[in-house]
């Protein structure tokens, strides 16, 4: 079905050297007859060796990668490399352009519409493209995420167990030349059969090692993850023997995490938190209060979780409504 | 003017005890013929005694300032306190309801709309009532502000010089109590006949002795600014004489600043912050950097700030557009 | 100030006959340089005697009244009247157009408006024309009202008392005439200095006998109380001379009442009336319950009335905000 | 398929007891990562017997069903029914809480979207966990409607035939306990292979037995058709052998009807009503008038009904448009 | 599957003489339950012959077509005609109402959504019938656009090869009949097997033989376009023996050309043209400048054409956006 | 009160040589606390001698200005000029930015607001730093206007008569040096008391020759059009003394008219246009037909001119509203 695709790209991903410009998006609208969306892409490719696909602005709100990938552009020269890097900044570009988590063209959120729809909406063909054509050139992925506008979580790596211990290996060799502070591994899923809707989802489809990563979020850009974020992805280059004159300093370590779930607000109001990220978690604790501002006189309402662990993330907006996660607990993979 | 509000007041403020209503700013519109809004405002009285007004919300989107009135509203027992406090947690509440620093209804930034209009807009109704109304019956207001969706600030608190000798002495005494770690002090303005559109201004005209504080930002509520704030509310109440019962802790001590000014984005796109709060700033420094993600291997733009001093607040979006604010710069009030 | 209007008139009001056109308010949009907004005027003249005006759409989702301007544009023949009766059927023609109280032009409510604004909005530029040139032509006003969109009247005339005893006569026979089931008699207001920013306070001000009416609401016509509309208009013209071959059939007669207030909502959710219109009220009763649909476990609050009376306009809306009347008591004047 | 819904229920419905909740719809926004829809959801239970499921607000303006429900949710103890109800007062969340026919959240129309998608909108994840979780719990399901915001209906059951003659009794059954003063039985669908769309073509192909009410409209809570709801509802309970304890009073008896079709504007503007609700509608006779307020001068256009028959519903709104049902119309099912 | 969809059509098209009617696409929404979209449907028709299915406002906003067939439905006389000519003037009618090239309704291009979906949004079901209904009906089709709001084109008749050779010769009477300045022949698709989403290709499928002309464009009627279209629509029936009593004037010649392809934006800002419709264009030549406002003392950027040839379209608006075309380019077919 | 603009301004305008930056226009909003909106200026300068303020985008819309005066921005060397030339190519950008005649962000019409408010609106601010700070600073004014999205204009100079003979002849010496086709030669107005709400009545007040220029429209740059706006503006400067190196070519002439007035539509629909730009037309002909499009049976009404000239301008959209200009008709200054 890849031939199906109605993306074309700009640049020859075959040719040697820095090639920037754009995947084109069929969109036909009042304002553009026969025009398309244009999603910068990048390639760095210095003879064979392994290929790395570097996606972020998935979620067009969460930023650190998205700038990242862009300094990464202009740092990595050709002649320094060895195999070749793809970049994508903006992956779901309307998105990113509006600032948005989701396609202000068509409502998607592209992380729930793998394996997409070559004849679909922009996000569906930009979802199958990049299953059917990106990813399978690849032989590493690593998706860059934050909480986004509603969210914050520390950088944090994500991923799955592997679908075979070479690939456990894989993840974990990126696990560890990422090097963030936390690790969210997850407990299931993951194999080449995966039925996700998400990008990772896609990787394990292709039989592609893909890790993520939570960097920040708010809808901003902190200066000390942003400079995490780049130390892990040359750390990556150079532990995948891509970046060979890169010296890497000394790692710092990584706690690894399983998720236990989301807690959610059930009155509407504004969120005081009572639980900061990384502080302990008990089963029945109030992780903050719902303000009635209309009525002050009235108590506030307690959001109590109904797990144990630690606060891995928190809601980064003062509103919260009916449903809206005002945190996420997780316990450590490997208990003291 | 003030027998010309068409605003109501559901409760009595003459009277002693605690009471709760609204606010009535008469609003007719096609989903309420003959409605109103409804400002929640708070009087906690015990006889004669100093007044005090406290309003949060001025800017609908800074939360702080909110929770903790809320909060105040159920915890000071009217039997514990001297004088009245007067509660406005939602001073623009169409705004806060919405979420957002100015007036869904009429557009109206508040704190620009002083001394207000009795038959203009919503919020030129509501800022005629405070500047003819509330304000006149007060000794000492704090209006309490943070940076909103679009900056952050350390817990500061602002103050002009005082109209005389007296003021002064009762403006110190208030940033004494308050205690926050910063302060801005204006070196211009304050007097009797201040032309500022803002509610300070409002209560300089009045001759009503008034600061402010900038409690964070970002759209969210702070767990530890807000204790702050409740902190320096309960010592500003004790040092008032209004709260006997309470026991302040030592005081931590404030650092004054004066303002030099905001440095503003001169390109569209997204902001890599290199300065943090509290950090210093040479002039001709960059602030940070504008990429431009359709183009990444265009080279990024830099925020030149003219000023020197220390970074007071930063943006708290990841997007910048032409002429926004990225950050302000302060210098010390006393220099080392 | 009358020169002064940028509005001209399509139609020659000194000339006799039926006459059908515009008044043409400049409005410069980027859809339409050089337009303008059209308001539909009538004048149907047969030499001297008596000018009545007639206004309908004051406040757009009104339609009792746009409908009955419209048959008599049709039904009254020149040749049949004494005088002159000029029509607006859309007086706020972009809220009419739109179904809406205000306009989404510029948000006016044209009601709220007078004395106008020649050089403002297109809202206030219409209450000017109508304060300086319509009003000033005419003798007797009638303008039509309902409840509109979120409110339901039965159908009752509003006046006042009456500058002196000759118009306080006018005032009754008009009322007589009309013949409508209720009247809502003013107990203040009404003179030649009113500051009223209505319809009527235009005319008090021109010395221009005025009435209102209240014919149904909920945003559409009620068959019989246009009936009873048209039955009323055309007992009134006749009763001013200005239709001498009708025969009115005998008055039902009216019952007067003075407003007590209207009662709010506060708390938002979904109502559930208690007190149908033309029931008796006791202070303290429940006009109705605000359901917490998110809650369905939680008491819904009741509305209550602090008035006694009877209930004289209800909601016509589903739900309830913060402030919306859920209903307007008023009491005999003459009580038994 | 019915595992596959994304969809969780807050509360244990195998529980005896009163219970409520939420049906957690997941939807990942902007303003919400990880976040859900939250539908209430009550459970009353009391043991083994019937199971009925009483739904509200799939159309989220159609109001009096949902405070019947919310009602009933405090109303009925669960010591005194026999089996057990559950009752979904919004069943529609999104589209009730804005106060829309339709889902404000993806525009759908939750009655043409059964047997819905688990991997699809919001809408259509609620159609189908009704399909295949909810409705195959029920021996009988009541869906409570009304005109909405567009229409007005007479208090109205709605049923088919049966598929066969047992539910052919049952259904008498539960139109004489609910005795309302209108029915509607529909004379073709209704078997176990509907293919409907609607909430009922689900019941049908699960087998469990549905009749629906149309409960008035026009976006407002009628006081004397929410009693005649509730009066129902507890009626068709004791019926069924679940409120033991309650005492019918006397039934007033339905009026059988087929519906003939709706009858639609063929120009755009504003509508005066001929003819009233019950009110006998010859073929070719006009229904109504649709006014050309621009051109007061001109006729107004005739809406003719093609049916003889009765009015059965009417439309609530002022304007039509080209296309819009101005009423329907049925006539006896055994005529006189 | 013609049999399934559910809109229906108001007239007989089975009928001899004038009939105009609405197509009715059901539609149930907020405002209108019970509602549909009209399609106005015109059938002229004289005993056999063959059958013409004239198309226009496929595109909502492409002007000439919908204004020539609004003036053929008056001008063409039943007992002038042989045959029968359905008439489409507003194919895709919510778009056209709105003025949009895409449907408000439900964002659909019509001129995408072939072959439609009988039970999908309006748009789908729209491409459904004339799918599976219209089309198959007629002999021949031709569908009106024009370069919409967003672009311009001389009048251009468009055609495929044909799917043999009768219908090659067929596709040149009619383009000899049309006699347009200009022809853009596709040199692939067009057979029975098209999966093309166009209407073309829906015609294709069906086995009608069809062209498209573009006629202008810009949003607006061309006075002498609009000549050249009715002439040459009037041509057309006189060619297929459909309109015996016109009289041809001589044929001015039409210039046949092959597509190159659309040349794109590459920058935002404001697009200044170089070359002009039917101006030669040479590979690397720039077809305008994209100024960069914000920055006037930056250079503007040139927009290079890839390809050689003459300019066929332009861009119709004055800023653009990444991926918006500035112009299209085809060559000579038969190069001198 | 020239001093009380709140706007400040980037660049020198005193200094010599070319300077662009900003006028900062103060804007607190949701996004952007503390920052401004940023109106491009640019001043070129040598020395003593005349002062030329050119302005384009006081409408955003019209676009042939906005390109030339950046260009210009480009090509005038400080060196080769005498004198000052200040250049304000986006007068008012937040339209411009938007490409709409009106202010997104306070929906003014620039044109219709001076003298302005230091303390209102944007837009108003705008005005008055025109009106008291820039305008002051010029001996002569060229402001450059176009049709925009709803009109088209033949390239087209506006003037008035002068405030006194040496006026008269200065704008003569501009009509003669600009050299368009057309002049459109106000017959009243202009004085130094004007009260105009224009750019020129601005220019008027303050005793600054001031001229317009209409060049084309439709919301797109006319390729001719802008070459002979640069001429023009290069031959104006020229004439000035200002560009001593410039050698104009012969001059074409000016065809003198004065205005008659505007055309409007009388029904909504679409419009097709029967005169063209420059063709005579008689008092009562017919300027174009409107549509009808949902009833294409009916006639369309014509768009009778009252009007007997030539006409100049025409509408540039396809639909009409009531009341909006589809011509505007003049007549020769000197008839022959």
């Amino acid at each position: 079905m890849a031939g199906d695709s109605m993306i074309s790209c700009d640049i020859d991903l075959a040719e040697d050297g820095r090639h920037t410009g754009f995947l084109r998006v069929p969109h036909s609208t009042h304002v553009s007859a026969y025009g398309w969306i244009g999603l910068p892409i990048v390639s760095i490719r210095n003879g064979g060796g392994p290929v790395i696909l570097l996606t972020a602005g998935v979620h067009g709100d969460e930023y650190e990668g998205q700038a990242a990938l862009a300094t990464l552009t202009r740092e990595l020269a050709p002649e320094a490399i060895r195999g070749q890097v793809i970049l994508l900044p903006m992956t779901n570009a309307p998105a990113a352009r509006a600032g948005l988590r989701t396609s202000p063209v068509d409502g998607g959120n592209l992380n729930r519409l793998f394996p997409g729809n070559p004849r679909g909406t922009p996000s569906e063909m930009i979802a199958h493209y990049l299953e059917t054509v990106l990813i399978p050139r690849a032989d590493v992925m690593v998706d860059l995420h934050s909480g986004g506008s509603s969210l914050w979580y520390p950088p944090t790596l994500l991923r799955g167990g592997g679908a075979n211990a070479a690939e456990a290996a894989r993840l974990r060799l990126l696990q560890d030349a990422f090097d963030l502070p936390y690790a969210w591994v997850f407990t299931g899923g993951g194999g080449r059969g995966s039925t996700a809707r998400t990008a990772m989802g896609a990787a394990n489809r292709n039989g592609v090692t893909c890790v993520m990563a939570e960097l920040g979020g708010g809808g901003v850009i902190d200066r000390d993850i942003l400079a995490l974020t780049l130390r892990g992805l040359r750390r990556v280059l150079h532990a995948l023997g891509m970046l060979p004159g890169h010296t890497p300093d000394p790692a710092n370590g990584t706690r690894e995490l399983h998720a236990e779930g989301s807690v959610h607000a059930r009155d509407a109001g504004l969120f005081e938190p009572l639980v900061e990220i990384g502080e302990t978690v008990r089963a029945g604790q109030s992780l903050g209060l719902v303000h009635d501002r209309d009525h002050p006189d009235r108590a506030p309402s307690d959001v109590i979780s109904p797990f144990a662990g630690i606060l891995l993330a928190k809601r980064a907006m003062g509103l919260v409504e009916i449903g809206d996660a005002v945190g996420q607990v997780a316990r450590d993979a490997d208990p003291p």
